[in-house]
């Protein structure tokens, strides 16, 4: 079953339906990585009872892949061909920030949820309405992502001196993250012109670096937000 | 919040209380080792689908862990203490049968959430009825490992071969429970007291092997059914 055209998106182009297929297909991988990230990350984990919570954390990452996995059956995509394009660019992002201990790996959790949840965001606004109800399903469960903020902060309150540190940590996440996001985009042009919200900036070989600097900017002030939430400066 | 004690159970016997508090201790931690390891097998997936249908299991073990959790708390239990005392047996169970291929990692699931299953029901016929609620939840959701036992079966059909191995290492998989168990029993006699129906045959200290025996044999019983369901022998 496919959806109707949403009225303000340009749903009948080929091109704008690949590109939404693309961005459901990198966040699906992208939570089913940060799935079994996270469960590999709890062994840094000092306590069974925390251990525990990062098990929760990656199960709600696990719920989010099946409701993304499900959008995309329902759209006639198939799942695994639409997360293979992202499986090195989001491989190469985790292997180049495995956390090396308890903090860091709360610290990449809350980054990386942010980071996707920015994604989202974008897909809302420029998606059909089934996905954009999955959008608003997805982003309703950030209060456990605001939990592990706390967890955070709590920690560079008790022992200041880990905040330089920690800091340093969130910035090589998102430098990364960003590096992969460049390749990606140069690969999947169409994709980077539907992450351009002023689209009529961009063509559709997506070569307009300066509109694609323009939506990285937003993501990094998005991200000193939650360096704030978390203690952290950028 | 503690419940009333079960009319047909010795609940007011602290003994008893303790020996339930024993047993679900010991499930929440399997629960939650459970989906670690499975997260873990997830990397021998043959495919992306496969390992998200892995996930998918491992992401059900958690939500029993979260279940069993909180019935704890709200005996008045602490998790952690409960969990504590069985996590060196489950661990060298789940260190001394690694799976080394896909095939072998769906048999341990499914060994693996069977055994399980059987503890569910022996807390199930002891318990308080809120106890007995929970069991009741969690062992409803064995569809899932229906479909694993499908799973296997499948490429057994395909590659006749396949089952001596598969067989063998299903064998392997319950003989090290029953090491663990067994020595799990030694340490914990009111435990092993619980687990014993035929409650009045045994004497509070656990040492009545015959009686224990008979518990264990009634779980190989239970173990060469799921055999079959795979389309392995024993």
């Amino acid at each position: 079953m496919t959806d109707a055209p949403h009225a303000d998106s340009p749903a009948g182009d080929p091109a704008f339906a690949g590109a939404v297929a693309d961005l459901l297909g990198l966040l699906a991988y992208a939570e089913l990585v940060a799935f079994f990230r996270l469960a590999d990350d709890a062994e840094l984990a000092p306590s069974l009872s925390d251990k525990g919570e990062l098990a929760g954390l990656a199960a709600v990452e696990y719920s989010h892949y099946q409701r993304l996995r499900e959008r995309l059956v329902e759209s006639g995509v198939d799942p695994e061909e639409a997360m293979r394009p992202f499986v090195g660019a989001l491989d190469a992002w985790h292997a180049r920030t495995k956390p090396a201990s308890w903090l860091e790996s709360l610290v990449k959790a809350y980054v990386g949820d942010g980071l996707a949840a920015d994604f989202y965001r974008q897909v809302a606004e420029l998606a059909d309405p089934r996905t954009r109800e999955l959008v608003a399903g997805v982003l309703s469960e950030d209060g456990r992502a605001e939990f592990v903020a706390g967890r955070v902060r709590a920690a560079v309150t008790d022992d200041p001196k880990l905040a330089g540190r920690l800091s340093l940590w969130a910035r090589r996440l998102v430098g990364e993250a960003l590096n992969q996001a460049q390749s990606v985009a140069a690969q999947r042009p169409e994709l980077a012109t539907l992450l351009i919200t002023e689209g009529a900036e961009a063509d559709s070989t997506g070569a307009d670096l300066a509109a694609v600097s323009k939506v990285f900017g937003r993501l990094t002030d998005a991200h000193t937000a939650r360096l704030e939430a978390m203690g952290l400066s950028s």
